[in-house]
């Protein structure tokens, strides 16, 4: 069975990264979409609460949504999984993408990173300019999935509360 | 009327900004340098200190000195200017540049992003590196305007006592 | 009055092409589409084929087009022009493109070169990318305005005959 | 069945595309190595060449060794394959695969392309630079399998008798 | 006498640090490995355990391990140093080396910048990649000198208890 | 003695050239500026026309001329040198040196390439560009040596009579 990883911080799930699930999930038998918990890394959301915008996302019975604190190559084969699909939007990602994959091949050597190009039309949409747009107020209607939109707005007023 | 938004930190203002700004007055009736002020960021000088260093810099009329807190595609909304004017200097400024022009037309369709490349001579000049520099106590008289390099003596010589 | 020149081959123009005229048509008070014709380049079309593609593709009285053999820099003197235009659509454009217009400011001084950002979904449509698919027989309907793709098929079917 | 497709000039095949076949056939049940032949391209070994020594470096069942003259985009879709597989070595690469990859979607949406990285280790290997070494009588036995080295060799005296 | 300096960080010093000192050594008379302490930066490792790790790692007498806490472009003045080397592994570097060569030729007219490639085969390996790994328990075996291992090892067993 | 080549075409030498064998020079005990001869291009000046260019503009008994037609690597064997000196202008530059090095280095364990950033007020002239102005006429007096410009409009006069 071909189980791949799409790994992610997912804070929070974007437009951009359901465009990429949806593509690649046909091309392999099973897709986990692993949300990242680095305790170096401060986020917005919770690792719960990213996961569960994932799950109200997607729909698929074949996508899967998983966490994990350590190492990525480690995670792969402690599930026996053997790819890692990435998008890529820009050359600064190709770069950063490059090295990750090169990498995690170097610490696990059954690891095959493959990468997928961003939908031209969601290539300017990253998880952190739409923080920043619903930090400043903008209207984030047509560039987030509503349950992320919700999500965002609660949390911003929360904040100014 | 023609009215054209030149937006940036300015922390300081460079020779790098005055340059962008000379060149690009003449192509438009009315230009407004806009000094971001955001609260997720650190700035060395207040909101302030940056209008008043851009405006001891500049002397043409059609210039005007602004600063805003909220989304630049607002700001432009409100403001009747449907022109955003940026200086690129390498392909990581495009890219960011790229990015930044496809989201704020999406926030505002009738905003139109133009660039244009920096002087190689002064390619390698950014308000941080001016910043690094005076910090450790290099030799600015070439690399900044006068008030800016009397502003920057001053804040650091404080930051020392 | 701010007379702007938007130079390249446009052979054929593409919607690409005429996005860029659109958006940037209404910042100037007059637009030249300049073709280039160089005798050490081999175009599909001739200039005159070039220059009534680009006329029956446009209807704004503010946009000319006209033609030149020589430096584009000296055309711009000699015509009281003192903006270029050009889009740009990835990285390997904005090194060409800084290149170019660091070169022609050098030889014409009052020339400012300005770039606007290709959309997205246009990202990936030029002249030769076009020539190819044309030539390979693929389906260009989307891809080019009717006038060009009528053209495109007639060059072709008369070359294989 | 998962069917994907290998597509390139392969003039002459080298260690980097080998490296790329065997990363990638695992991942699906079918993979079509797939010899472009371009008439307006100038090639130095003939199709059936270029086909003969992918066939003889390569030994999977799974792997088929096809050539094609018209469209990538309606030889998939002739065929019943939905994936393009490209390997990419370097930033220029990547936005050449990026283009093409947008307009093979274009012309057929239901095509995916997914890429991997070249191995580090071959990165600065391409057919281009192993036929100038040949031509100028280098040393290939590291750079090449040796068949293709063999077909070089045989190639470059008999131009040069 | 061609006395260059090789400046960093090295926090800690990897494989790709000891590849290019050892490249570069044969060039120049004398080489410092020069050790940055900047009081705005926080470093894993302290300014003494850093040099001593890179002793630990260099035989080569012709080397020297030294710290500086200024600007780059005064030590190299106060010590008759008019070569600076770095090492490039990708785009983002040159274009942040180049900068950095062009504002340091600016600060100190004699000072001239060589860089050379990373070897393809540590291209991944950054002091950066390595912490993180280390951090997350990763296998470091073969990405790391013996003494920097063991110092990485000790440092994040300590930090956890 | 550190014997080092700067190969190139210098189809002519170029103000570019030149100021980076002044600047390198210094660096090495020889420095042999290369002139390649390949079959396979076309020149506009001879070989012995580029070389004579090259020597007029030189005064440094330390810099010889020479040509070559085969391999570089195989020259700097035959020759002792071991280090191959180039300038970089760009991002597209930047990836064909790191290629071509490694190349070189595969070819010849003993050849260290090293490069130094052209001076970014030479950034934008190229042999090409400044062959492409002459023959359109343009002002060649600020942008190359006066006998280079002496011998490209002899050229091109010549050329069109």
């Amino acid at each position: 069975m071909k189980r791949a990883i799409y790994p992610g911080s997912f804070d929070p799930i974007t437009v951009g990264h359901i465009d990429i699930i949806q593509r690649v999930a046909g091309l392999f038998d099973e897709l986990i979409v692993l949300v990242a918990n680095s305790t170096s890394k401060k986020y917005l959301f919770s690792i719960d609460e990213r996961k569960q915008l994932i799950t109200d996302s997607l729909i698929d019975p074949k996508i899967k949504v998983e966490s994990y604190e350590g190492l990525l190559a480690d995670y792969a084969r402690d599930h026996n999984a053997h790819i890692i699909v990435r998008g890529i939007r820009a050359v600064s990602d190709f770069e950063y993408e490059m090295t990750m994959a090169n990498m995690n091949k170097k610490l696990n050597e059954n690891l095959e990173t493959v990468t997928v190009f961003a939908d031209p039309n969601l290539n300017y949409i990253s998880s952190s300019i739409i923080k920043e747009i619903a930090k400043l107020g903008g209207d984030l209607t047509t560039l987030t999935p509503p349950n992320v939109h919700e999500a965002l707005v609660k949390k911003f007023n929360k904040g100014n509360n």
